[in-house]
């Protein structure tokens, strides 16, 4: 598409580094017609991890300081701690840098304000990583409800299920603190399911009207370890475990929304289901491959392997029922929002900035309904 | 048992006239330790009607006066619509006749509070008709949460989705009127949830703290068909739809609850999940002879069919993998009913009028709370 | 239908006696179309067993040869072990007394030849009890295949899996001994499979042209028990554990059989598949309510609940999603024989006796198949 | 792991060139203890086709004679059409370069016995690209068994079902033409099952002792298409579209296998399914993430994710429940392959020809039985 590649910089190397650079480095082969790009920096705190990093994922430079990272290279992707999201993402975008920013968009809102002013302001793609929109059975489902064909919607139900805290002996991370991240299953899980819900009902049901929260941590402190793995002591967990939300939609519809760390036997289980008048769906990430449809004249649900070349991106990949997995869809969205960057255009499948502050907006009224006890518009 | 056959009278003909009435037929052949019934005497508006019925089911004599049936009879169904639940079944039990009614209990809670002061005042058992509590998987299912299987109750997940009113113009009926209903999805299928996540996790979890609700209507009002089936006028429909509910338990454990009758392609979808500190488990009525688990030491959810001789009541039916229906319910629950008649013990399977008069708390909490718009304790 | 009840005789009082004592039973208030029958009298060799029996399912007379049974009744159920299926069943017919017959229809396919004519030469139904016909899925099922849903049949799989033999020191009994059952899975659970197919599909692919078999006993010999439930000795399993089957039809489709006891895990798994060139279907008895159906236009199998007042007799039994169990077979079994008897007309969903013995003619073809090694036509 | 990266040369550009070029490009991110290659030289015909692969798989070379390749590489992957397996493979093990050669090895069983003794006299690794042995659920399966969780293995089946010619308009290609490909679906399809059988379960039942076959192609000619899409004339099938197959195993136990192009419906759905006397397991191709396993002491199947890091290859990937697809069994199976080059020790989970030979006398002792009409020994 262009000669000279785009030179990417991230921050941060662990899980979302390795996915977004797994992603970057098989656009070639799948993608050719994606911008070319060079894995340019990598941005860190510890200097030895990120050496070995840049070189299992690929990057030619490494610095300590974001800001270098910015001024040196065509498009910045955030992959850090939320804490940090808001002051390099704004730093690229008022250097004219695109932004490509993990979710949630920020630990509070008015960091999430702040960044989607900076990317109004801004003249390039700043987008946020929901990366769940690019698996193929879910742009199908958008499809099939923007066809029309589930009538008119009339509920929701979304759930997010991991158990990797009910262990009360499992170690404190940066997601269980407040200031570091936020909220807990809210913001990490909870940011999915308001934003999928969104991207495949939004248009049909119109905007969240009023929401109803609930929080709790069950575990209200976890312990510390040394590096050799020894507890030297405990610290608070001051976000949530899990959460319930009920919504109302202008439109009428119904919502209702769950997220839990503590879902014994789940990993990583997120569903959607939708009733409208005409059919009804089921999606669930663990079978990422499957979408269960129930259209006009149908009387059960059809279990649709999407994989055939006619379904969204499969074409790219590998012949009917050679099913794709979980990372497929950073490749989707790493596709997407580079063509963006390179045409100047930002397709609805992207989630601008916008778009992740309105999430945030949800999640924030969802945290306050539960603090005061009633229904809190967003 | 005795030899004196107690005679039934039942009011109501209908569907749940024909439930129990075939649950008492079956009786002597598969649980020949339960008291000897006379299907005595039924009771209704429709002479005509009633001799039809009473001569389908096995009764000997009909009557448009409860009052006479309450004379007539050792002991006393209340099968009718809700309107009709409290005042027979108050006078029943004033008249010391034994009286197991349909749920929901009453359509308001003050007809359920009078309910169950009646019941406390008498000396014979008084019920409430909640027949998943029968269900051979939730009796095992039940039994696994008490013996601590599954740890630490931390989320209840019920929904019961049916799809019957998703066409507008499905005609009226005295389900959609909150005079002769109570409330709608809410009555109907969220006091089965209610009650039976109480009764799977009541005694690990304490009562409920505090609920939010949620109730939609979805069709303001539907045809009213004459009698050759022509659409004679309209009439509003005052009833929820559907609803959804949030649950704070006293432990701290979170519910989430949800009925509908517009869940386009569910027919009778009754859902329980349950996850706790070591375990989880789910259960659905389409599959009510399975019951998924997950203990400690399994990774997954273990699909078990709950046909085996040591599980509640199969032994009474069919060998291993041969599957009952959910009819089978209420033959157990007349079994325990009858039982409980003939030996003045109630077992915590039954749910007492005590009992039933708490759901009707919950129903009524949390149609209380959407009207509020905030939390509301039961 | 008519005002003289038929007086039912039956031979044999365990499983298959409680299974139509019920269907028998349940008649009246279901099918209150049938005709009017009493349960009459009930042939054993154990007097006190029989008098037992006799209580419990509603039987009038017992006695211990069955000759008294068939001058003294109108219809005559054969639901004795295997060994005494022919003799009786031939006594009756040439008496002019209808029989249904459980299956397979006789140990050998001398007998059962003998019993086809018999059957011929007498003026009543005779018929073989194969309930699976009367599962509402099946019908359906039958009904999509006859109308070309599925468009030409090429591939047919049915396996019946039930692990109760696992354990090798499982007690032996009549079943696994040649001379008393004939065969052992080939003949218990192959005979359903191969009905049950030839009902689906033999319309579409003709006959089955040949086949070839394979018959393993794992294990030799199993513990003899007193009445005290100790062994007090050991004696040789003669029939097969387990059998596996391909079948050639005349259309050129193909088919793949299998039947265990030795399936750990499985109770009751009688599944059955069938492909054509315009859509598929699976059925599985473990979920007897649902069918897997994908017709021409869809991508993947629809699972249906077949509870719909318009599938077949639904509409006796409960509204939609109020799912039935294994015994309701039976009951509509027993309907359509019983109306038989009376009308005189044998409707195709039930199996007279040259179908039972065309059936028999596979399960000989499988067994000589495995001794020769070879493929045998029928 | 060394320092001159060792050049791989491909013959073959379309479904599976791709398949391996990706998982030589995904080695050093993910197995960076993997051998260092180069993707070096892609042979084929066309060679405008060639300079296209090539430029998208990220070779450095192309040929037209696949001896230039083997002389100019360091390893050979054979990957092009069945009947151009044997000779370049055995000219390149003659000449010292080791060999991964896809599945099946060769078209007929002379060509795959000459394979099979061109690798005993050599002196590097060849191998048989039988993928599916690198699903971490099939190798996690293998290991149970081979533990003695499910105790003695009684019975294997195993299917694999297509769709993709169901169709009798779709068009003729090389894979049904005998001289070609040797088999249809049995040795394209076919060849997986036997194999995976044999790797899960043939150290517990000894060999095949004696197996019965069954071919049926349904469609006799298909349609040749030229350069426009236009059919230019019909061409025979002369190969298999659908196949049955019984199996005697040394120990007594029993086999089952099937694989069909039209099953309606069926994508790539590979199916094996074990029943032992302690447990039984199930895996399916289009679930590739999942095992279910009954074990001892358990009562129904328990649903596993195999997405732990504790299972096999899962560590080098992604947090538990992010599932993989079905590329990655390719990425496995290269690291395996590249290290017993490196490493000189082939470890059992790869399929050295030796093995590949005897799949191939399996699928040959099929047909001759087929043809014979009686079983075979193979």
């Amino acid at each position: 598409m262009t000669d000279t590649p785009l030179t990417i910089g991230v921050l941060g190397y662990r899980f979302m580094g390795k996915a977004h650079a797994n992603a970057l480095a098989r656009l070639p082969m799948f993608f050719p017609d994606a911008p070319a790009v060079e894995r340019h920096t990598i941005v860190g705190r510890d200097e030895e991890a990120l050496a070995d990093a840049a070189d299992r994922f690929g990057f030619t430079h490494t610095t300590t300081d974001w800001a270098d990272a910015i001024d040196a290279v065509d498009v910045f992707y955030n992959l850090g701690p939320n804490h940090v999201h808001a002051e390099p993402s704004i730093a690229a975008l008022e250097a004219g840098v695109p932004v490509l920013c993990e979710k949630p968009l920020a630990p509070t809102l008015n960091e999430a304000g702040a960044m989607r002013d900076a990317a109004a302001a801004a003249d390039v793609p700043a987008c946020c990583a929901f990366n769940y929109r690019f698996v193929p059975a879910i742009r199908h489902a958008r499809t099939l409800i923007a066809d029309g064909e589930l009538g008119e919607i009339r509920q929701v139900r979304g759930r997010y299920l991991q158990d990797w805290l009910v262990d009360p002996e499992a170690p404190w991370a940066w997601r269980m603190d407040a200031d570091l991240a936020g909220s807990g299953a809210l913001g990490d899980l909870g940011a999915h399911t308001i934003d999928l819900a969104d991207f495949l009902v939004g248009d049909a049901v119109g905007g969240i009207e009023r929401v109803s929260g609930h929080l709790e941590t069950f575990v209200d402190e976890r312990p510390v370890l040394d590096d050799d793995g020894e507890v030297e002591g405990y610290r608070d967990v001051t976000v949530d475990d899990a959460y319930t939300a009920q919504v109302a939609y202008e439109s009428g519809a119904m919502g209702c929304f769950e997220a839990s760390r503590f879902a014994t036997g789940h990993k990583n289980d997120h569903t959607i289901e939708v009733h409208g008048s005409e059919g009804s769906l089921r999606f669930s990430l663990e079978r990422l491959n499957e979408l269960e449809v129930l259209r006009a004249g149908n009387r059960g649900y059809e279990t649709v392997l999407i994989t055939d070349a006619s379904d969204p991106y499969v074409d790219r990949w590998w012949p009917p029922g050679h099913v794709i997995g979980w990372e497929h869809t950073f490749v989707h969205e790493n596709y997407e929002f580079l063509r963006s960057v390179s045409t100047g255009n930002v397709p609805d499948v992207l989630s601008p900035f916008e778009n992740g502050y309105e999430v945030q907006c949800v999640l924030d009224a969802i945290k306050r309904s539960d603090e005061r006890g009633k229904w809190i518009a967003p």
